[in-house]
């Protein structure tokens, strides 16, 4: 019990530590006053959990990172990852008006704002990205590197692949199949999950090998945290979640608990969970240790919303 | 004659070019098979002038450069560009059905894929210049200095910016003056064109100095391109220009032609052009010629299209 208060007060602590940074490299809507930019503020200050930006973090350090190099990527990751939601959410998109018990931004601003303040997030997120080749200490190759796995991660090989499966599939009059089901959790959950822990991983100095295992690790977790979402949406009610539940069941929406169960899904999530838990704690044999990120990983599968 | 049918024969010919680096660079949608790729490529190979990467080309020739490093960076102008258009299309914004004499990609392809589309072609774009750092003999700090400018003169203080203003122009009930025109011809069109002359100078290793001369001649050839469109927009023809003229007329759009009545316009326009030309050709002073660049700024205020 202890240690469950305690995880919660250290995730608490590590998320202020990250909305720090966000404010820090936002772009300040009293220099350039306008509703695209007040929108993009809006967007990203309307909350979260910032769980991309604290792996990021926590496998930097896990590795032994301990410059502000990591900062402008933190801040990018979690731009990128609202900017994704702010056109999911448009109307010719999910059409949602509420996220996280606030206004989603194109029901703040109009849609054509929530446009211009989605590509402006995404844009921004490299403007910001590429500061940190001012960053002291910065070691050009491995800001290159890290630059180019966001790029990947984010585009049509990862996130908007898994957009543009997800729409793809919705179009369709063919039931998912659980492969298909996979490739969309891989590519738009997973895919800036992996971004993250890899870009720790890489601006740290950890070799191809090492990166390459955070990779596997990074989409296990992705695939156990995206499970969670589908079992939340069954289990939760709308005060802990902020959104409707059931609305999966209602879309007609197959998910995992859908074509597994509750029990099957609940139980390959702990396996994927642990799974990943154990390749992280194998770099310990090699002196690398974090034991917030394993317990991070673990709060992920046990979390109410 | 001669002159100008020579010019126009050396504008095709590296048309062509650039079509052929676009090609090697977006994605193949037979490797990855998706709407929204699909959508992409569709968005790019419907036409247009390909003047921002020829731009990019010609600056940096001016300049000595001589290597396949730009060519990343031409793709990436273009993407950029062309995304712009995408989302400026779709209902929410300009709700325009035909481009070019061509279905707009949301009017083809839908508006959630054009909303992916988009996000797409400006996330591969930056994917696609990041490719920059792995060409052979690139500067790794030119790149990333490419790559700053890139971002920022796309972003909102650049061409998001002049999106973001003229929208709220369009939403307000008070006349656009002619600095809130300038403003949004600056941010809206200028920008993609100082980016694509910077980039290209900076990556031919001009000074500080001559990359500053490059954002100034680069401007006033945005300005001039902007009022030769509002002009045309009066003057031209549907077959000529592949979308409805007048529609600045129709749409009560403030312009420069309407500011200023098209006598003023068009002589203000050959001002700022001959102004950039001389800016341009000054730096033979220092060996820099590239009479192929002062020619194709030249045409571009006398085009019919």
């Amino acid at each position: 019990m202890d240690n469950i208060v305690d995880i919660k007060e250290q995730i608490r602590e590590r998320t202020e530590a990250v909305e720090r940074i966000l404010r820090a490299y936002l772009p300040d809507d009293k220099v350039l006053s306008s509703d695209v930019v007040r929108a993009m503020n809006y967007s990203v200050n309307a909350g979260g959990k910032r769980l991309r930006p604290m792996l990021m973090s926590e496998t930097y350090k896990l590795f032994g990172g301990n410059k502000t190099v990591i900062e402008p990527f933190m801040a990018a990751i979690e731009m990128i990852h609202t900017y994704s939601l702010v056109h999911d959410d448009l109307p010719a998109m999910d059409n949602d008006e509420y996220r996280r018990g606030k206004k989603t931004t194109w029901a703040q601003y109009g849609e054509a704002v929530a446009i211009l303040a989605g590509d402006g997030l995404l844009n921004y997120a490299f403007e910001t990205a590429l500061k940190a080749f001012s960053c002291e200490g910065a070691d050009v190759q491995r800001v290159a590197g890290a630059l180019s796995i966001l790029a990947d991660k984010a585009g049509i090989n990862g996130m908007i692949g898994g957009q543009d499966a997800d729409i793809a599939a919705e179009h369709s009059d063919k039931a998912l199949t659980l492969s298909q089901l996979l490739y969309i959790h891989e590519h738009k959950t997973a895919a800036l999950i992996q971004a993250s822990m890899m870009i720790g991983a890489v601006l740290a100095g950890a070799d191809d090998r090492a990166v390459s295992v955070i990779e596997r690790a990074a989409y296990e977790i992705g695939i156990a945290f995206q499970i969670q979402d589908d079992i939340l949406d069954v289990t939760s009610t709308f005060e802990e979640l902020g959104k409707p539940i059931g609305s999966d069941e209602k879309n007609n929406k197959v998910t995992y608990v859908t074509l597994k169960g509750i029990d099957e899904a609940s139980r390959e999530q702990k396996e994927l969970s642990n799974h990943a838990i154990g390749l992280l704690e194998a770099f310990g044999e090699q002196g690398f240790h974090n034991a917030f990120l394993t317990d991070l990983v673990k709060s992920l599968i046990t979390r109410l919303k």
